[in-house]
């Protein structure tokens, strides 16, 4: 059992809390921290049972007692505290992306090597029912030697313009869980990248500098190709499909809904639309997540995710974005050589 | 290559004089008779490429370059006619059922054993891919020990009512399919039956004396018990369902569509309907059924549904109907016993 | 919030006790009780944080400060615990069946009435997503006038023959939780059952006088016809489905599997065996009818399971068991007049 | 009725004599014609009914009874039999590709335009039902603005190797037909093309200088982005499935399989591969493309494939080819530069 801190109580950081709480058998919440902290915040830790609520993350960092933080303030803090934590000592999962900035990340990753501590960054599809089931069939060697590998990602909502503004672009915020899981499934690396990104959603997006659609393909180290497409929005919900296609036969996976009930009648034969969003369709991956996380510090094993899992995706995700403002394909090794890593 | 004759040209001759002209190899045919023969009769005679149309019957069973001939005339007059066309030494194709009267049915059959020609009944559905393949699963010992056979089987709207009248009843004129592919799918044989009727689709039913719905429960000789739910009238099609559930699994089948298409949108992810009625559904079974007759005469094979094929499934509809009036079990050797075999 | 102590700590109480814990937002559990108490037990309550663990119940129901009771012990306790724990003032969630004696269940039934407490029967599959799916699509009036009801209800393995012996037979043991669905699908009672009971899993059970193998007709108050498919063991999993069809569609749920993940390859297109059996397929129920337990105290609401819904099945069952031993339908006022009701 | 002649009888040809035969109400095959034409193609054709069986199709053009032929002889043969039957007067089936050389196209394309006779090109996937119903919903308006399409072209085995070095590259010879249904989905041009090839499948291939697997992106004029992946072994048979995203929602076909049998048992829930190949998939769009053709002749309406959608699927397949030869996107204008149209 250890005692772990969440810094930053927005949306992602009380999906954290409560399912550790529920969930998690081996960790304890001591303290939250949110530079927001209000009555709301503090009533929903009590809630919960958590001692203490800091507006001061560095309590947390502080307290000797706490050997795990959970990093879920703004993205632009990510790298910052996660150095921070890092040298207090403490083991740390951070939400996704550690940064925008590669060569930020690249000093968290080399200050964790250091570190010998955990590390775990937030890509939670990994830990979702049917991803890992994929991803079980691969390593089982069910579908032989990978050729093709296809992800259907789309939202059922645009984030608001504001939002999209400070996102780092589509890439950079949703596609990444999508190029991650390119990078988890195949279990080797995007060598090169061409994107198709265009405005079919939203206008507003388009002269916030974004896209809101996109086809991005991938040429991968072990030979196989493999392409994402993605939306901000699908009007029957989140869409998060893959298929794995090798030299043994294909393995795919379809959307979780609510019930399996159909309903037959005049109008067809109809199922229910795929969960809401990600909070629906994600809920028991959030807890794997930590929970992986957690037992990863108990027993000094690896984390599944980490830190240079968190930096791989940024690099393909701005090997996209060039790709787009280019139009031509763009190798890793250019956006390497751009960062000057 | 034989020729054969057709008598009755309303809806199923002309199912089955299209589909020979189209997909049966070794068949001609050489005549066709109705007793209601007009002009259109005779044109769609010719344009098969048929070249007699006769108004009387017999003129097809004196004719010697005819080996074969199909009973597809009205109900009544199939047990006489079959008499009649095995003493003039022709093979029978007879549209179900051979007769409502068992002992018809009884003597078609002992003539038919003595004349070593071959008789087969029209339960087209043993030739439908669906339940072939189920067939084809049970034979191979997939499913191991039978021990529950499920059949659903509603209609996408109910008959005339006229018809209802005339029509034997739900169980000899509907479920009559379905204890076929009780018998067919089991390679076993009904002993007792105990069925539920009701009218939940048009009260006018209920006046003619029949019901509309049916639940029908029956013990086989080999162990396992069979149900079949029978409607009238499903408002999504035509519904024709199968399952075997055995020692080492199940086997079942659901319905063709006219295509696999899916539309997700907000009302939920939905599916065609199944395909509409019989002659959606079972055209290229109506095919099958005489091609396999044909090929039963030419190379001299037992046929697939022989003419104790067509008597069986009459005793269990006479079961049924007895338990709805008794509203208890009716064994077959009860019904045996009353139509005094 | 409300302090609830569990009677019996056995499979199914740490289940509860676990889910408590979890998800139930408004109860503590304060106290469990079970006579073979011992360390194992008084581990896992302390590993859920509850205060006392006892080996005599009476400790809880004479705490004033626990509202609600989990009765979870032996079947034939359950009567006469739940007499005591409202004599005591105690709300009760009781597992099913209340008893096999319909005597004693009325007895319970009258009782609950006059104290005014809350009662509610482990009928866990109520609060499943996918039941609970259909009797929504029902309620909202989807399928119209209903006509025909299906349940196919299917354990992965037959439980040991020591237990059999004591289940009080199938119908008492396993049907009756289809029984129950019936109801509560149909949201009318069945007032005539006709069932055929055989052995066709392991020949133990037959000669310990129970069958593993039954098909159950019944016919409805509201004019349909159910039917209830049952065996013991099915090698693919626990198979449990239902289908309710009306005047104006279907609605059918199939089962639920650890994921969606198909393979295609050389042997066909695979999906995942439905889950293993109830503690799976069904966990969240066990959590969503505690809470709906735990709400219905709160909120002072009817339960969705009442002490009659306990009474009803065990007719429903009682009939079943006669129908096979008379081979003829038998009615529940006939049932209710056997038991002096 | 019409009279129709075959140029070429191998295994296309006859597809079409025998599909002509069964399905194809107004034409009649009046005469073949095959420069290798031995006993059995005569005996085919005899077996069909066809009057005369040529070595020389020019006895077909010369025949005035004779409207319209079916070029179905080597793909080197298309463009300049096709020419020579227009100016016979015929209207003229041609088999796909019309010729891998632009310009001998547009040489035909021209002629066409001037003759007003009908000139159809053996896109058969188009009259399939499964990719109608997709062309119907997205014409209907079900899926609003189009935004993404996907098509997943899998075949079951690669061809010899003889054949993959005369095919034209894989995009010319099997994508050809995925780059139609892009343009008859979407009913907009492609503008611009990126196309990711690989050697995933058979090394002989790539020593030939072609390639087996491919990922190919199209950005079109509609401002949708359109996928297709191939790969020429898919070892669970013939993959033919399509997907149209729009802003109502999205409309997908899966594969057709030849029953629709599910085996439950302890290795999971199974059902039967997709149909082995094109011969078993399209059978009946063979049928239904002639028939069309024949139709658009009759009743003189424009036919469903035109000689320019003979031309388009070309330039995009040498874009495809381009852009895997400099690995960067080619636009179709610089394609149709670089063959001086």
């Amino acid at each position: 059992m250890i005692n772990v801190g969440i810094i930053g109580i927005g949306r992602i950081g009380r999906v954290h809390g409560e399912s550790i709480t529920k969930f998690v058998k081996n960790a304890k919440i001591k303290a939250v921290a949110d530079p927001y902290l209000n009555d709301d915040g503090k009533k929903w830790a009590a809630s919960l049972g958590i001692e203490n609520a800091y507006t001061d993350y560095k309590k947390i960092l502080e307290d000797k007692d706490i050997s795990a933080v959970l990093i879920c303030s703004s993205t632009d803090t990510h790298s910052s505290i996660s150095m921070e934590a890092i040298k207090a000592g403490k083991n740390v999962f951070c939400e996704k992306p550690i940064d925008h900035d590669v060569k930020k990340i690249k000093e968290v990753l080399d200050v964790v090597e250091k570190s010998g501590l955990k590390y775990q960054v937030g890509f939670n599809r990994r830990f979702d029912h049917n991803f890992k089931a994929i991803k079980d069939a691969v390593q089982a060697g069910k579908i032989g030697k990978q050729q093709i590998i296809k992800i259907t990602s789309r939202d059922p909502e645009a984030p608001p313009i504001e939002y999209v503004k400070v996102s780092g672009g589509i890439f950079l915020d949703m596609t990444i869980h999508d190029f991650d899981m390119v990078r988890y499934l195949s279990d080797s690396e995007v060598e090169e990248v061409y994107a198709v990104g265009s405005v079919t959603v939203d206008p507003e997006i388009g002269k916030a500098g974004d896209i809101d659609t996109a086809v991005i393909t991938m040429k991968l180290a072990n030979g196989a190709t493999a392409v994402i497409d993605n939306c901000r929005k699908a009007v029957y919900g989140y869409d998060q499909r893959a298929e794995v296609f090798g030299s043994k036969g294909s393995i795919a996976i379809g959307n979780d809904s609510d019930s399996l009930a159909v309903l037959s009648n005049e109008n067809g034969v109809t199922g229910e639309k795929p969960m809401y969003f990600f909070l629906q369709r994600y809920m028991m991956a959030y807890a794997a997540e930590i929970d992986s996380f957690v037992e990863a510090i108990v027993n000094d094993t690896a984390t599944i995710v980490n830190a240079n899992d968190g930096l791989q995706p940024v690099l393909i995700g701005l090997a996209a974005k060039k790709s787009v403002a280019k139009n031509r394909p763009v190798t890793i090794a250019e956006i390497k050589k751009d960062a000057g890593l």
